[in-house]
């Protein structure tokens, strides 16, 4: 019998990916349909038995069953057990086989490797099931997200509710290029009070994440005939990377235990430079007052502008807050923030404070259209989060949390690990642990054996860098606090394993 | 005395922007202590005074100054008045009362001037208060924007609430570059029934808009060393515009009476041709069945692509549905779909559907990174919306809707102005009302003076275009229920004074 399932068995393939295993069985089942490879009509198995099958709980098997009918994927009759809908499926699309078979799957970024898939399943069905997990490390402590299990949701959705009922019709349909009104306007007040920035909302342009700021005052300058931007030794190669897309160069800064060498501007002699002054990402500290003043005075010397990217400016805990450098002179410094850190990269919201002279010109780059940006809802918002003083309060409450486990990181290698000099503590979501040369490929070896994600200084080394520092860059912040304690061990267990006999690289 | 808003008053000036009298006075104000022209510590009029010179409500200058007390930009105590609060001010943006001299305002597009401003009003206050309204049109007929205050804001709500309350918290970080796989599966579900679209989810990336996706199309063909996408003469200039800046060449294709001459294909033998084959824009046809074959047999036989721009698939009303083009070859088509027609352009939400051999490059193309993309929360609630059928619910309200202003707005020209012929009326949310030639400026100089914002065919039409036609591109979806029959009036007024004795041109 072709529809029976302990015959026809041998074509499925239920490749399930992530770590919600409903929803990926669900994608499994439909993908099986759509594609054809569950004719209309087959008869699944029980399911206690693919329960059995694929290793997981038979409520799993029962409830994605119960939904895909709800959904109208299958039936289900009594006597009849469950079948593949008998409704016209669509053709095939070509290839698709290839590309289930190949697993296209989320969360190729992984630095771990996925644990091998468990392959057919000793249960007996004739189903040859695959399960193929591309599972996320045990513990998490890369940088760059916050602890997205914090993300205020009640409150935002408060605010998203406040602000969609409240938005005028024309909110809804195209707008201005730059953003709204009513976000920008909010924005210039937070960014004066909070960050010192000098900001106009007729200067604010919001985008879609950092990364597309950056490209769009790249192609600003890039259309003015830039040739250069000078970057970070130590900094995110994409974002060099994107510069670099916009045909610009970016030679690396040199630096010393004070920060980036600023002074070498000059001999360098670059169209723009491209900075973490409040916090250097990765390394850690501030841009002192002397290289803040010094790199406005060569901006304004000689016409070249400074890129600021003021990624986590929100987070400090033991010194003065560092403003913006933005304030020392408005015109000579594109300021860009994002509510990645503060909430979430979900929410795609960024915005840059732009030079008079660089609004059309930017805005122009951005094709003077209202795509690339987050929908207007979140967009307004979050303007009713800045106003309402919620984002004051989370920050408040994350900035006190983040710091708490600041205090436990540090003690807990002074503890465990007091050879490890840990930098880069004064403000931010992450930390740097030196290392010895030499050391830094073993402790990600170990790291990745212990189940645990984080990377190296090595990952950020521009490959122009004159200097070479080894260390771990620790994003405290990424892990939910259920996680925390366990990244906390498995992070100490791995630099219990490091050899700092040897005095670290100078930091 | 220096503070005393009556010695003061001379320095003063009032933007007020837009229609929202107290956001427009809060903004003004906030500007005028931001840019320090309003001195901390200086005594404000009384709200009676202010209002009387702004010509506004008493409550409205009351409310604003209530809020700016609590924001902390002003301070009110009893017997003192309202003053500007003692705090730090930022030092004043240079060109910031230029700027605001200029008024930089939003809604620069309109194509109907504004009133003029009302100056200096007599009120007899120092102030010098001048009010600057930026107002809309009275009627708005132009296409490409759905009615927005049917925007479903309360089905929406539910969605948001639902898929923030239930999303993972790895939603809210960064993630997939083809956008959230909830969206994604759910989009393929819909497109495959309400479309014919054969989708898989690892084929379709979520973007920014359907000229985000255009763009990127544009540069991973650009990136194969394509040189030409060929256009249809009568279309969006701005989409023509983004392949051009991709480095593309894009000839127009010849059209006659049943639609783009697709057999031109092979002379002109572009890389891939942009088509509005479902209902072209803004002539209102469908490609019929034997060119819609011959398109892809030409894209098959070349190794060419078709960009489908399918922006208002989801309206039909007189004939049976007309599927995607993409059913008849998902390896030579691309598949661009949009909510900005079907819910709002404020969403920013977008989707193409690739063939196999380009979803690499694309999202090469989109920088390989997450930004570009409206939030996660939104995508979510899209995916809830779709999956829990209330988009189907509001896509039939509003088809039945808009078709009612369909039947309107023919019965309306039948009986007022019976010499036009009305065209592109069985599907979407415009018409075109043919003219004779030499006809449409007079009738767009007609409409601006009756306060009708509405565009006359020579707006679409491609510069190298081998054929003119003359007529008005009807936007009857844009207007709110409430100014509809207004618009309408306005409408038939206009082509009362079109002379029909020459017949129009052939369309």
């Amino acid at each position: 019998m072709r529809d029976d399932w302990a015959t026809f068995g041998a074509d499925l393939h239920l490749d399930l990916r992530g770590t919600r295993l409903r929803a990926g069985l669900m994608d499994a089942l439909r993908d099986a349909v759509r594609s054809g490879r569950l004719a209309p009509g087959t008869r699944l198995p029980s399911s206690r038995q693919l329960a059995a099958d694929l290793g997981v709980a038979r409520n799993t098997v029962a409830d994605a069953y119960a939904e895909l009918v709800a959904e109208g994927w299958l039936t289900a009759r009594q006597g009849s057990g469950t079948r593949v809908a008998r409704r016209a499926a669509p053709r095939p699309v070509p290839g698709a086989e290839a590309e289930a078979a190949a697993g296209t799957g989320e969360g190729g970024t992984s630095p771990v490797p996925p644990a091998s898939p468990a392959g057919p399943t000793p249960g007996g069905s004739a189903w040859r099931v695959a399960r193929r997990w591309t599972s996320p490390p045990a513990y998490d402590l890369r940088s760059g997200t916050p602890d997205l299990a914090s993300f205020p949701r009640a409150a935002w959705l408060k605010a998203y509710r406040r602000a969609l009922t409240a938005a005028p019709n024309e909110a809804l349909g195209y707008g201005d290029p730059r953003g709204r009104q009513e976000l920008r306007t909010a924005l210039a007040e937070y960014l004066a009070r909070a960050r010192g920035v000098h900001a106009r909302p007729e200067r604010i342009v919001i985008c879609s994440g950092f990364a597309h700021g950056l490209m769009l005052i790249a192609r600003a300058l890039r259309g003015r005939g830039a040739r250069a931007v000078g970057v970070e030794s130590y900094g995110l190669g994409p974002h060099a990377g994107l510069l670099r897309d916009a045909g610009l160069a970016t030679p690396p800064l040199p630096f010393d235990e004070r920060g980036t060498r600023v002074e070498e501007l000059t001999p360098l002699s670059p169209d723009a430079v491209l900075l973490t002054a409040a916090h250097q990402f990765p390394l850690g500290g501030a841009l002192p007052p002397d290289r803040r003043t010094a790199v406005v005075d060569w901006a304004r010397a000689t016409g070249g502008h400074v890129l600021e990217d003021d990624y986590d400016g929100e987070f400090r805990y033991d010194r003065q807050p560092v403003g913006a450098l933005q304030g020392l002179d408005p015109e000579r410094v594109v300021y860009l923030g994002t509510a990645s850190k503060s909430l979430a990269p979900g929410l795609r919201l960024a915005w840059m404070v732009l030079p008079e002279s660089l609004v059309d010109e930017v805005v122009a780059a951005k094709g003077a259209v209202v795509d690339w940006m987050c929908g207007t809802p979140d967009q307004l918002a979050f303007a009713d989060f800045l106003a309402t003083g919620a984002h004051d309060r989370h920050v408040r409450a994350m900035r006190l949390r983040y710091r708490h486990r600041r205090d436990q990181l540090v003690a807990a290698l002074a503890d465990r690990a007091p050879g490890i000099r840990v930098g880069g503590i004064a403000a931010g979501l992450h930390a740097v642990l030196s290392l010895p040369p030499g050391t830094e490929a073993a402790a990600l070896r170990s790291a990745a054996w212990h189940g645990l994600a984080v990377q190296g200084l090595g990952h950020f080394r521009h490959p122009q860098a004159r200097r070479t520092l080894e260390g771990l860059v620790v994003g405290y912040g990424t892990p939910p606090d259920s996680a925390w304690q366990g990244a906390l061990r498995a992070l100490c267990r791995v630099l219990e394993g490091v050899d700092t006999a040897r005095p670290p690289e100078d930091a």
